[in-house]
Parts: C-alpha cells; structure tokens; sequence
C-alpha cells in the first residue's frame, strides 16, 4: 500500500483547537464592535476572477495570487484581499444602501515567500465605508481599531495616519515624478525598519545590506533626497503640531492648504470622538504599500511588541470601483491582521488560552455502566453545563490523565459504589491536578486518596455540578 | 479605458449582510451546541495537496476537485469537504489527544453541475469524534444533530440511519460481489428520491428518464433485486422492529446478528440519551454516497421541507486515515449543509432576517454640527448601544428613508433648533414608519408631524434612548 505523507504546502498551516479557540474568541470581540458601530457583515466567495483581481494593488501583490481551475478552465484565483472583492460587489449590486458600510471576515492568499510568522493563507478582519467622503468615515474608522484594541485588553498601541495626498505634496516639493511615487512611498514606508541612513542610500545609489543582498538605488539627487528627509523630520507627538510645521514646509504650494485640511480634520473629528495624541498620531512616513490608496492612510503598532509590525492598516481608496464602473466611489478602510495580533498577543500573554470548551468530563470507565454514563451527560447538557463524555474504555486514572491535560475543571467518577449507594463522586481538578498528575492509573489509589473529590446524590448532580462551577468561578 | 465586468464564475455567490447575518446567527447558536458538548475548533488549511485530497470520497469527487497552483507549481487542490483534511490532521499530529472530538466550520469547494441551491462553494460545519470505535461515538453525534436542530427552533425533523455494514449483509443475502457494492448502494440512496420502480431498473436493465437521458442498469438479476426490495421493504416507525426483522430477514448468515448489533446499540443508547423513535428512525435506504463510510450512517431531512434533502449526514469512516498511516484509526462524524439548513429554514419562515446591527442611526444633515454628531454616536456607543452614525449630507427625510429601509428601529434628530434648547429628538420608527414611507424628504414636513418623536435632554441621551429600546423589546 502506498502512504501519502501527511503535509502541507510551504506557507500553509493548521489551527490546532487551543489556538482556534483563541482566535475565535479574538474575533467575536471584534465583530461584538464592529457591530456596535453598526457595520454588516458581507461574505464573497474564495474564487474570483483573474481579471477581477488583477489591475489593482500593485504588481508584488499580483504575482502572488494562488491560481485556480475550474473544469471551464476559466481564468480565477483566490482573493489577496478583502477590499477588490469588495469593490467588486459595490459594483455589482447597485441597489446596495449607500453608504455601505460592512464588515468581513475570512482568508486572503498570497504565495509570498513564507518566514516565520508569515503565511500565505492568512485571517484579515475588514470594515470599510463606502460612499463617503468626508474624514468622519476615516475618522470611525480609526476609532473602530481603537475600540477593537481596547476591547481585546490592549491599551498600549498607537494609530499613526498620514495621508496620500500630502505625500503627493512631497513629490511636487522635491520635483519628483508622478511615475516614481509608488517606488519612492515604498521606500519612505521602510524608515521605521531600516532607518534614514538606509533610506537616503536606497532612494539615491543603492547599497549592499548585510546577507549581501545588493539593494537597488532610486537613482534621486541629493537635494531631493535632503527635501524628503526634511519631510520625514516632521515628527511631533503633537497631531496639531505636525499640521503646523506641514502648513509652513508646504504652504507655497498651490492647493497645499487644501490637502492638508484632510490631516487637520481627521484630527480634530478623531479629539471630539475621544481618540487624543496619546494614542493616535500623525506618522508621515506611513505610505503603505499597496498601490490603491489616495487619501488617509493608517497603521497600528503595539508598543510593547513593535517587531510584529502593524496589525491594523488600511486607508482611503475612492478608485478602485473605478475599473469596473468608470465612476469615482469614495470608500475608506482597514483591516486586521488577525493572525498576526493574535501572534502578539499571544506574545505579549494577553491572550486566555483554553484547551478544551468543556467544564465536565463524565468518565466512563466502566462498559457495564453505560447507559448512566450517558444519562448523565445529557443531563448536564440539558442544564446548560457544558460536558464531555469520555470515548473509551480506559482506566479511570487514564481518563483523569485527560481531563488534565485539557484542562476541564471538573471530572465525574461513577462506579458500581456509587451506583450501590446511588451517589456520584464529583472530582475538582484545582485541588487533585497536582496529585492527579503523579497518578500511575490504579483505579484503588485514586480511590483512597481522593484528592478534590466529594460524593453528591445523583438526583442532585446538575444542581451540584452547577455549584461548584460557579464556586470555581466558571 | 476598458472596464472589467463585475461578476462571479457560476456556482460561487455573494451572501450580502441580511444572508450573512442570519448565517452567523446560525452558526453561534450550531457552534453553541457543539461546545456544549465539549468538542474543540480546528481550523485548516483551504489548499491541500492533491494527493492528500484524492483517493478518498469517491470519483464523482475527486473530478470536481478546484485545483490550484502555487509559484512552487505543486499540485494542489481547494479542500471538497472537511473530513479529509481532519484524516490528514489525525495522521500528521501524533500527540493530538485521543479520542480527538473537534468540530470545525468553513467553506469547501466542489466543481460540480451548479444548478438552484447548489452551490461550487458553500459552507459545512462539521463535528467529528475520532479515535473511539464505541456506538456511544455515533449517538453522540446524532444527539448533535438533534440539538442543533432544536436550538435552532425546528421540531420537525427526523434523523435516519442505516449502517454500511447491515448494506453489506444485503450483498452477502443477495449474492452481489463487493466490487459492485457501491454502485448498488448509490441506486437504493435514491430510492425515496426515485421510488422502487426506478430503483429496480437502474439494478436490472437501466431505463430512459423523463428528460430523455439514458440510466444505465447495473445487469442485476431479477432475484437479486427481490432480495434488495424484501430489504428495503423492511420498514417501521419502531427501531426495534426494524432491528427484529433485520435478524428474521438475515440471521441465518454466519456472524449477521454482529453487524445487526451495531443498529440495536445505537438504538437503545439513543433511547438512553431521549433520543426516541419520534425523532430517529432506522432507514435502510440510506446509503450516503461518499466511499469512505464503513459503519453507521445517518441523514437529516426537515418534515416540512423534505425538497432540500439531508441538511446533516454523516457516518462512521474508520479507515480513512489509513491512507496516511497504514493503520485503522475509528471515527465518526456528521456535516451540516450550513446553506442548504440555512435555505430551507428560510422556506420555512424559521429565520430572523435582520438588514442592520444597528439599533440607533445618529442623523447627520447639519453639516456645522459634525462634532455634536460625531459626539453622540460615541458616546452612544460607549454606552453600549449599537450606533451607526450616518455618513454623508443628505436631507433628513432620506436619511430616515435610509435607516427605515434598514429597519434601524431608533433615529436621532439633531438640528439647530434642538441645539438651542439643548435637547436631542429621539424618533421611534416602529410608530413612524408608515408615516416616514410617505415622506418626500422635505424637513418642514416631518418637523410638522413628528410622528413617534419626542425630545430628551442632550444629556440624558444616552439613559433615554436605552429605555426607549428596551420598550421596543431590544
């Protein structure tokens, strides 16, 4: 018989329970805000069309679409994001309410070179506004990743917001062309990571870094290159500040004004929502890679996990219905890297982590008492007590071994001396785990010491179980 | 420039946000049940090996399998269900604890023929016991099927199983060679679909059907399809009757009363649980089509919406980690055609559509009071109710319009007037929206008749619009 290996593709994994649990009960927290904040949910399907994915979001992101045949051998792949699907449906459906405001949640694909932490099916966690465009909708937007972070117990993070727009201001300041924009955004995006020395080299001459990797240069001048780093300069922890210093760097520039207004605005509409400097900045080297934004664009760093980079991102991007209806439709939006927060968080031990969802494990040691075994469960199960019954017909001490390793609090033991004395034997794992753990399986050991354990009628078990449940703080 | 078409490759579907809130709703409450039970999420990947994916589950399958190409140019497929993936997961992960009980939801992808409700990518919420040969493993399922259903609000259903093995008896009863045994199994599966007419000429000689396609017969003798139709005839609304005639019909071959046991244990630990003969019957027919089933199996169908077939089947597959392993390792288990349950409780009127989440919409046609908007829809929020602050400068009547096309139950009204007597309008559209239909957006008319208005103080928001809602009943 030929075996098949069981294996994944490179940059794929699974979930195990413990950490589905866990990113589970992350989601439900945000979705619980994203609803407070009346978004609706929106579900499109995995497959899409090639020439539906393709043309937006920039090359990098387009030679990275998993590509998919269908027995029409039509031409589709899977979505690299939330956001083209999105555009696509606003598209498609013209009797949608607008504004449309939704969320979404599911995988995106990308056949990026995986490393660690980085996979190539990925949860991303989206709300976007759609039809709008006034700064109150970027504005909630910041506000639902604030809420999110806050309601996921994280209050050490910071927003940092830019704008697109201002960065054309830049290009316009330091005589660069409109073709280099993207090249010249993706570097200035880099400065947090490799720092203005690196930045100046990679938009002039180019360097080697240190695997030998020889980066290439933008080829700019050295007085565009000051001009940008004078841009950068602008740093303050003060949002009005930096509108100050961007008003008196930029101001001769026609229309400047007008750009800059995005910036004042967001910010003071983000102070009368309560989200003040403490928490949410101006960064003006946030310019995001993708190629769609041209308005706001945002990020989020937790600050005391930097090093997983931002976890929420996104930004305005009224052109992307563009390629399908030829008409402007104002959208704005972010997205969170679900897998990559709960990997901080996780980090930062901020996440609860269970292994199994039941409080009650009923043994089952004994094939003769089956039926009361399983009378038992359903029973407790009918009271609302989340309960698993045991498979198997192990020892009770093996089964005990179980419950432990999983973590479930409670434990129920019902032999022929129970049944004799018409009684359970309630076991509170707090108390017999560290005795439970040197236990070898005999059945007698467990029965002498009985560490945790206590007899109850068994007409009262759910009452009982209830109880200790809830004495256990369950 | 050219415009590409917004559109979907056929089978595959958007669910928009009435859809797919009603779907989450569903899946909490399935998902509830499941962790009641004390089963563990796992999550997997969407793309798998072909190798991997094929070999089980049968041709028809295998053929509709999308496959997908990553850059590495591997042959990968998207997942057909989510059993596979669980075999390879029990085959890859040694120290999984066993029994291994987890339930896990997600869409899979089959190209097959699409036609009305059949859909190349829909969702199946799964929940499997691994590791247990015991029946207590099969009843437990079928437990889950019943409580799923029930705390779904359906009491008219009724489960039915069957077990390959008695399937397998017939064979010996009526002398069919094991090579035939599935072709014969997936006949007597469509017998209540085709009726035993149909189902004696697709065993005998074949027959042309109503739309002129030739069936093609499987060459079985006249006697053989006696033997099948004494067996099918083997009928009752009592387990235990039908279990009585199993042994009259087959007890004379060598170790039948075993296989016949597998159904009786089922069948009284089902009793045991109050799982009754109203609710779960022995059904013969079912077969299940898939290949890999070895042992009991099962199939759901709603009393009142017979037409949609099995919303949950499932069955015992103990050799399906074989393939990975060379071992046999048991397992059971059962999926629910999320879309299809989700279809026929529409039908069935059994679902709460909502359009929102919304319970509040923040009016926003001043636009010099952006703040005072902006304020209130936080501070709402951060009292916990659910606000949508709307986005755009529209009129008032069209935003009205708006949230009674959302059916958003409370609307805020905010103008300079209620600013100067620092009050805020609370509208209650459950008395104003016959009147707010009529509406043709000019504010003088509804100032005028405020049907379901009245006035509290700005800062009382908060406090009066929870009352308010609470009488509402939400």
């Amino acid at each position: 018989m030929n075996l098949v290996q069981p294996r994944l593709s490179k940059g794929l994994r699974d979930l195990l329970p413990e950490d589905t649990l866990a990113r589970q009960a992350m989601i439900d927290v945000v979705r619980g805000v994203y609803e407070l904040y009346g978004f609706v949910p929106l579900t499109t399907p995995a497959v899409e069309y090639l020439d539906v994915l393709s043309g937006s979001g920039g090359k990098e992101i387009q030679d990275s679409i998993f590509v998919v045949q269908n027995p029409e051998e039509e031409q589709l792949g899977l979505r690299f994001d939330h956001t083209v699907p999105l555009a696509r449906v606003i598209a498609q459906y013209r009797d949608l309410p607008r504004p449309f405001r939704r969320y979404t949640i599911g995988p995106v694909w990308r056949a990026d070179k995986p490393g660690p932490g980085r996979f190539r099916e990925f949860v991303q966690f989206d709300i976007d506004a759609v039809g709008v465009q006034s700064e109150m909708a970027d504005t909630e937007i910041i506000g639902g990743i604030c809420d999110s972070l806050e309601a996921l117990g994280v209050s050490r993070y910071q927003v940092r917001f830019s704008s697109r727009r201002v960065l054309n201001l830049l290009l316009t300041y330091a005589s660069i062309t409109p073709e280099r924009a993207v090249d010249v955004f993706r570097v200035i995006d880099k400065l947090e990571k490799i720092g203005i020395a690196k930045v100046r080299l990679e938009l002039t001459t180019g360097y080697t870094d240190e695997s030998g990797d020889k980066i290439a240069g933008l080829g700019l001048t050295a007085p565009q290159v000051d001009q940008i780093e004078q841009f950068l300069g602008i740093q303050s922890a003060s949002r009005s500040d930096v509108v100050k210093r961007l008003h008196d760097t930029f101001g001769s520039i026609p229309g400047a004004n007008e750009e800059i207004a995005v910036l004042e605005k967001m910010s003071h509409y983000l102070d009368v929502a309560g989200y003040h400097d403490d928490r949410v900045v101006i960064d003006l080297s946030i310019a995001r890679g993708l190629a769609y934004y041209n308005g706001p664009v945002f990020e989020t760093i937790l600050l005391d996990a930097p090093q997983f980079g931002s976890v929420f991102s996104g930004g305005r991007y009224d052109d992307l219905v563009m390629r399908f209806l030829g008409e402007r439709v104002p959208a704005t939006g972010a997205s969170m890297g679900v897998d990559r927060l709960l990997a901080a968080l996780r980090a930062l031990d901020k996440v609860k982590l269970r292994k199994s969802t039941a409080d009650v494990l009923v043994t089952t040691f004994d094939p003769q008492m089956n039926d009361d075994y399983i009378a038992m469960t359903f029973e407790l199960r009918r009271a609302g007590i989340r309960t698993e019954m045991y498979f198997g017909t192990d020892r009770a001490g093996k089964q005990i071994k179980f419950a432990d390793k999983l973590e479930i609090p409670v434990v129920l033991l019902y032999g022929p001396d129970e049944k004799a004395k018409n009684v359970v034997t309630i076991k509170d794992m707090s108390v017999g785990r560290a005795r439970a753990q040197q236990l070898t399986g005999s059945r007698d050991q467990w029965l002498q010491e009985r560490p945790g354990q206590f007899e109850v009628p068994r007409q009262n078990l759910a009452a009982s179980v209830k109880e200790l449940l809830s004495k256990i703080g369950i």
